[in-house]
Parts: C-alpha cells; structure tokens; sequence
C-alpha cells in the first residue's frame, strides 16, 4: 500500500507533433477478477467446472477523465472483459464498455461508441445478483433469440449496444437521472428489407436516500434473423434500503420474433456479520403460448473479507412448466451445459471468489 | 491532476529469478478516443453511422525507455489499434506498433518488430488529415491491390510492416532523419516460385525551423496474391510553416499489379482561434488507362477544448472519370460501404471528438 | 527514473457502488519485449527471420495483491503472450496465466484459473535455457501429439493449464516448495466416452543456499483426440550453484498416444565478465521404436546492458538417429519451418535483444 499517493495513475499525454506539446493526463486501470467452482444438474445429468464472474463479471478497464475548465469534462472508459478461466482464449476486446465523452455539470453527459443498453440496466440493478452467476435473474434474454453480434444492434434484448450515441442527464437533478441511447444500424438508405435498422432505448429514474425507482423502455428495429424482427422491451424496478434489509422489484416484458414473456423478480439483500445475504424469487410468463412458465429460486451468501475482496456462495434453482425448459446461466469458457427436457428443474450452486483493483 | 508527480507510469519490472534482483521502470500509458458521426452518399444510396479515428486513429499504447548510461538507451513500444465504435469486435492486438529497441545518441537507434513503413511516412506527414477520415488523402492504397496479411511484407502498399529490422538516425544532425527498414520474407530459401519475398523501404528528410521536406521509396518483393507481384513506391512531400498558413505538398508513385498511379496532393493548415482549418486538394491519375483518375477536394475545422480534446468537422468530395470509381474511407466495423458506379461523385462528412491520454 | 517512487502503479478499485466506497489499491504492471534474428537450415532448405522470445518469452502483464491483515492476502495475476515480431496478429489474450489467489503466510495459496502446469515446471526450471528459443531443451510436448486447446486439459503435456484449481505451499518451510494442480474436464457426467476428462498434477522441491531440486508429476485422463488419450508425465531436476559455474540436470519420462519417450538434460551456466555462458546437451530417447532417438546440443552467452536489457546469442544443433526427426522450435508467427526429413540434422542460431519492464 502506497498511502501518500493518489488513487490515479499518472501518464503522458501521448501527442503527436500535430497535437502540440505533451500533456500530463490520469489514467485509471481497473477491474475485477471473479472465480468459481460451479455445478449444475438436470435430469440429463450433470457438470463441474471453474466459472468466471459468478458474483461480478470480471473484466479489465483503463479510463480517465479531463477537466476542461468550466464545469466541463471530456473523458474515455475502454473495459474488457475477462474470462479469469481460460484467460481469454476467444480473444480479448473491450466488449463491455469502449466510449470517449463531453461532459457538463449543467447539461449532462454526450457519450459515443459501445455502452450497456438503457433497456437493460433495470435488469441488472434490481436483481440481488446482479444478473450475474446461477442466481443471477437471466434477464437479458427473455424471448430467447438474442445474438450477440457486436458492432451491430442486436436482434433481441441486447445486453449492449456497439455505434451508439448516448445522451445522459446531469448529476444536479436532486436525484433524477436518465439515459437516451440511439444505435446506428449502418446500413444503406436504399436496402429495402428489413434485415437490419436501428435501436433506441430510454431510461429515467429517481434515486435519493433510501429510495431507488428506474423505468426502461428500449426498440430494435429489424435484426439479425433472416426475417428481420422488431424488438420491444419495457421494464421497471424499485428498491429500499430499510438498512436492516433491502428489498428489491423489477417487472419486464419483451416483445419479438412471435413471443412475448413477462418476467416478475421479487428480491432482497441484507447485511449479516461482516457480508450480505441474497435472495430471489423470479417468474418468468410465456405469453403467446401456454403451460410454458418457469419459476427461478436464488439464495446466496457473501462474505468480505475487506471492501475488495469477497468469498461468495449462491445455489439455485428453475422449475420448468410442461412446455418449458429454461436453465441456468453460468459464465465459463468450455463449460458443456447440460440438455433441459421440456418441464425439467435445473439446480446450480457457485462457490468463488471475487477480486477488484 | 497530480501534478507533483512525474508523467510516467512506476512500475515494477518483471524480472524472475534468472533475470536476478527487482528492478524499478517506468512504463507509459497512452492512447487517443476518436469517434465521429459519418455519412457518405453516391448515387447507390447513402450510409450513416458512428466511425471511428475521423481525425486521428483511435488507439491504447504502452511503452518505456530505459537509460543504460553512456549515451545507450533501451525501450519498448506496443501500440494497439481502437475500434471506440464497436470495441474492438474484432480482437485487440498490438497491430500498430510492436517493437524493442536500442538506441544511441550518437549513432542512432536499432529497432526490431513490427513499424510503420518509412516508404508510407510522407503520405500521412504530407496531408493536413492525417490519411485519417473522410478527408484523408487515401494514399496507403494507390493501386488498389494491398492486403493487409499481419506477419508478412504485404504484397502492395504496407502502411505497417512485420517482421521488420530498422536503422533511424539519431536527432543529433542537425535537422537531417530518417530511417532505413528491411523486413523479412521468413520463406523457405529453396521455394523457387515469388509468391513472396522480402521488403525494403527507406526515408530521408530534412526538418528544421519552419521547413520540413523528405523522400521515401520501398520495394516489397513478391506479394500475398497467388501469382506474386513486385510493388514500387516513391514519394517526397514538404511543408513550411508562415505561422498563419502552414502549405504542404506531396508526389507520391506507386506500380505493381501490372497498374500504376500517381498521386499529387496539396493542402494547407491555418490556426484560426482556439482551432485550426484543414484544406486538401489531390489528384489521383492512373498511368496504365486512360480516363481513370480521380479529384477529391477536403476541408475540416478542428476545435481545441483542450490541447488534449478535440470537436471536428470535415467535409469531403470525390469526382472519378467515366471509368474511375475511387470513394472515401472510412474506419468503422460495421458501416456498409455504398458501391461506388464507375464515373460517380461520392460526398462524405464526419462530425467528431477526439479525446488523447 | 523516479526513485523516490515505490515500483508499483497506484490505482483506483473499480468498484461500483454494489461493493462500498473506493478503495485505493496497486497494480503492478510488468512485461519482456524480446526480438532475434533467427536462421533455421536442414537437407530441406533453410529460413530467416524475426523471431519472438528467444531468450525469455515476450509477455505483457498486470498483477497486484491486497493484504487482508493477519498474514492474509488475495491477489490476481493476468499475463499475455506478446508477439514482438507482429504485434500479436493472431489476437491477445491472458493465455498465459490468468489467476485469483487467497493466501496465507502460515498455510498456503489457493488459486484459480489458468496457471501453468506443476508437472511442466522442472523442465524449463533445469534447463539452461528456459524451454524457449533455438537453444530451449523442447520438453513441453515430447511424445508429439500435444494439442493446445485453451480452456479444456490439454491431451498430451500441457504446458498451461485452464480450469485449475491450485493449493501451492507458503514460503515458511525452510526451503521446501510444492503446488498441487486440479484441472476441470467440465464435460456432462453422463457421457461415457473417454475423450475428455480432467487433469492432475503436482510438483515438490526443495531450494536452499546453492541447491535446488524438484520432482514433478501430471496425468491427463481423456484427451481432445477423437479417441481419447491418457497422458502421464514424470520428471525430476536438479541444480547447484558453485558460483563460478551451476550445472543443472533433468530427467523427464512422458507416456501416451502410444509412444513414450525420455528426456535427458544436462546443462550449466556460468557468468562470464557482464553475461552468462548457457550450455545443454539433451538426449531424446523413444521407448517404443527402434533407432529412433536424437541429440540436441546447445551453446549460448547472453550480455547484460543492465539487469533489464541483454544482448544474447545461442546457438544449436540437433542430430537424429534414422527414424527420426526432431526439429528446433522457434517462436514467430509467420516463419515458415523446413520439413526435416528422417535421419536428418538441423542446425540453428539466434541473435537478439530482450528487454524487460
């Protein structure tokens, strides 16, 4: 520990000629390193292996901040990804944030390039687990078709969101917040079908004290199917932090390729020793057929071992109607994931460890 | 900002056992966010989208000096390409620079990796864009035929090279630089065919008060392509700083693939507030056909926000021949690119920021 | 310089409001740049070229650790493979270590993720030149059938290992070490073939003074063949440092695919004015055929500009019996290898720079 130090990095500006003359400039690098040994379990059997992020994705970031005098700031955030499993055997690339913004304490914040989906975050911030892990609410993908195409707006429910254009309110609204997120679908203006268009998507909260309500709205239109599909997702979330315990709700519907399923998640967390206990309680409605519902149970337990460092365990577990079958997300490079018969459960349980710096 | 602190990272060397004791480094942390709103139209239809490095290439860096006494001095240097709009889609890797070096203040330095080209240097020093955004010149390419193969000398044009042995002179002349590169062919010695060979470049130039002037040729022998090619370029550029007007020039010839072209670019830059205009006109005629060469006419403006950050705006237009069809590039990884009708007009802008660490 | 600083960077916790308040934490940020010229010649031909790591395996990594208090501490390690010759063409990833650790003074580290395998250690620990480079013993695959599959056990001596679970033995026990290795298949309990299972491995030693010697122990069960394979790796080194001179010896055994073959290393190495003299003699013998051995011999010196910057050269043959044809590894991403033809002897030589931050 360093303690007569600042929290930032310092490094040089690296300028060209053409910029003029060197600038120092702050860097931050940060991120999380998070490992687990995982199990799930069906009626077809079972698997063992180390999963990544099962309390917080891991991930690797470099960012900074400028300010430019007069309330105003330019900025960049570049974070990766990072499956602490295998290392990264895909390939590393900044897949969850890569933005440069200009920033003002009086108008708010334009940011451009990939950033989470305003549609989604509610998903995440209102799920005890963060929509992370066997416990996490599996809220990303609810009609099930999302691909994942980077540098596009994705077909379905998309997590994240490449060639966007963010707008963000100010933090100087007594507790008001929100986002509007526009995706280039970068496509010619003369291409008639609808294979591919762009997104939209909002989100505006109040969050003071206690209290903490968001609503989401987000659109794709067209997609990456074959047979273009326009996309719709609609949620809102609440939570109150009574100290004691925190209890949380999020209610989504998504819209698109011929389905729509409402999700409801009913959950808590609460301070216990020197960690937190986490509960969930999900429903998952298939609306366009029928006796194709699913129910999500999720228990969990952290303990700090300091503001950095936390062991952690959650298990588990979906009860499948007889026209379901969904399962359990687990993050993990080469984890084989069991086949779900249609009505089947799926029990998982997590046990790891999660890092930050 | 941390201004008590010097402007380079402090970080611990990695030495294991074998390498014997800890020893202390500096390590600098750099990079640029450049992100811009594009549209490009033709007559096929027109494009919009969030590209990438309008003014300058987007890009994260790492890179250290080590002062070996006497004069010596070892460093390093790995520069990756950025894409901000997409976050890298496409993997991240030190694709822009990734050398060791050793270097003396008398002599010069010895470099080894993989650089940029000396024979592209003036294309780029040359042209008040940079060969960057809608307004760059466009001269990396002039044939037509590059393929951009890491690992190998590519078969036409090669902006950067791997693989590559380089001779810079040290900055004690006086004013004079420049740099000779050999890089390998890494082929079997007994392959008869020239699918693929080696590659040489040079640059020499003469850089003092406001005039800057210099030469680059490089010769790639054989090529990527099934048959192999040999590919010639040659080009001398100037420039000389009034103070209120900076003018430059650039000649540039290239020849293989059975095609040649040559390219005649001029272009100015002038300071005008807290910003600076841009202007290029250049002319692109093919040597082997007729009524084939192409005009394109650019001109920008660039507002500083800080020497750091920057908002841009560029405007571009390119006239081809009844029997030319050269466009505008663009970086972005998923922007459809219009095709371009032999004999059309292509007009592109771009509106950006760009943010430097 | 900056030596009033501490050798490690400063950074900011990335943590988001789920973990509490900021917290200051230190990320070390380390790597090895090494470039050489390396010349490879046989019956069939020979090649040139820009090789990578000849002398030390180019590396670009961050790491840290966090002390918890009361002999505690978690920490991360993420290291990458550089390819110094052309910036990592074929993408960058944490392939060569990726790592979260608890550990304790009094009882030992646990650690998860992708590490290397206990049973490979010895072999580039008691070889004068590390397993790397024209003059590397080449143990790390010496039955040939070795499949570098990321994330999965690989089928025959894997060399790093993904899905680990990994207790290695505190620092506390007068001079004896130890790490025991758990490999996850994270294939479906209920399928029955044998092309995939886990992988264990171990390694004890005992360092003290001059003396160092180890013994080492793997076992792949399955493989990623098409019909699986087991693997079994046995080995056992040894060093003393006289000072003047410290001889080393390995004896490796390695089973599977239907081959066995042992190794034999004996090397030393001796500093010589501001270097060190490198020797090895390696004899590679196959149990299962006939007239089927070969000998590998090795000589090198490597100058120190500093303890971070060495000149170096090495130099090295290998001779065949027959029926076989064992060749000189060199790493570069684009140098083609000449086929050696059975019975044949290859002879090759690096000259290169390392660097190291």
């Amino acid at each position: 520990m360093t303690s007569t130090l600042p929290r930032t990095l310092v490094a040089a500006a690296a300028l060209t000629a053409a910029f003029g003359a060197f600038a120092q400039s702050n860097v931050t690098l940060f991120g999380v390193l998070d490992a687990s040994v995982a199990h799930i379990s069906t009626d077809n059997g079972s698997v063992t292996g180390l999963a990544n992020g099962g309390q917080s994705s891991s991930r690797l970031g470099f960012r900074g901040v400028e300010d430019l005098g007069g309330g105003l700031a330019a900025g960049f955030w570049l974070e990766a990804g990072i499956g602490v499993d295998t290392g990264n055997s895909g390939g590393f690339s900044f897949d969850r944030r890569s933005t440069v913004s200009l920033s003002s304490n009086a108008i708010g914040e334009l940011r451009l390039g990939r950033d989470k989906s305003p549609a989604y975050l509610n998903i995440e911030t209102f799920d005890p687990f963060g929509d992370v892990g066997v416990g996490g609410i599996g809220g990303s993908n609810l009609i099930g078709s999302a691909t994942s195409a980077a540098g596009t707006p994705e077909g379905s429910a998309p997590k994240r969101v490449s060639n966007s254009i963010n707008y963000l309110l100010p933090a100087t609204l007594g507790g008001f917040y929100g986002q509007v997120q526009y995706a280039f679908g970068e496509q010619l203006s003369n291409i008639e079908n609808d294979t591919l268009r762009d997104a939209v998507a909002l989100r505006v909260g109040y969050g003071s004290g206690p209290l903490n309500v968001a609503f989401g709205h987000g659109e794709v239109r067209g997609g990456t199917t074959a047979v273009g599909v326009d996309y719709k997702s609609t949620n809102i979330g609440a939570s109150y932090n009574f100290g004691m315990v925190k209890p949380m709700v999020v209610f989504a519907t998504e819209r698109g390729n011929g389905r729509r399923v409402d999700l409801l998640g009913i959950g808590a967390t609460a301070p216990v020793g020197a960690g937190e206990i986490r509960a969930a309680f999900s429903m998952f409605k298939r609306k366009d057929i029928d006796d194709a519902d699913s129910k999500k149970l999720s228990l969990g337990y952290g303990y700090n071992l300091s503001k950095r460092t936390q062991l952690y365990g959650t298990v588990s577990r979906v009860s499948n109607d007889d026209r379901a079958n969904r399962g359990l997300a687990v993050s993990s490079s080469a984890l084989a994931s069991p086949a779900i018969a249609l009505g089947s459960s799926v029990t998982g349980y997590e046990l790891g460890l999660r890092h930050s710096f």
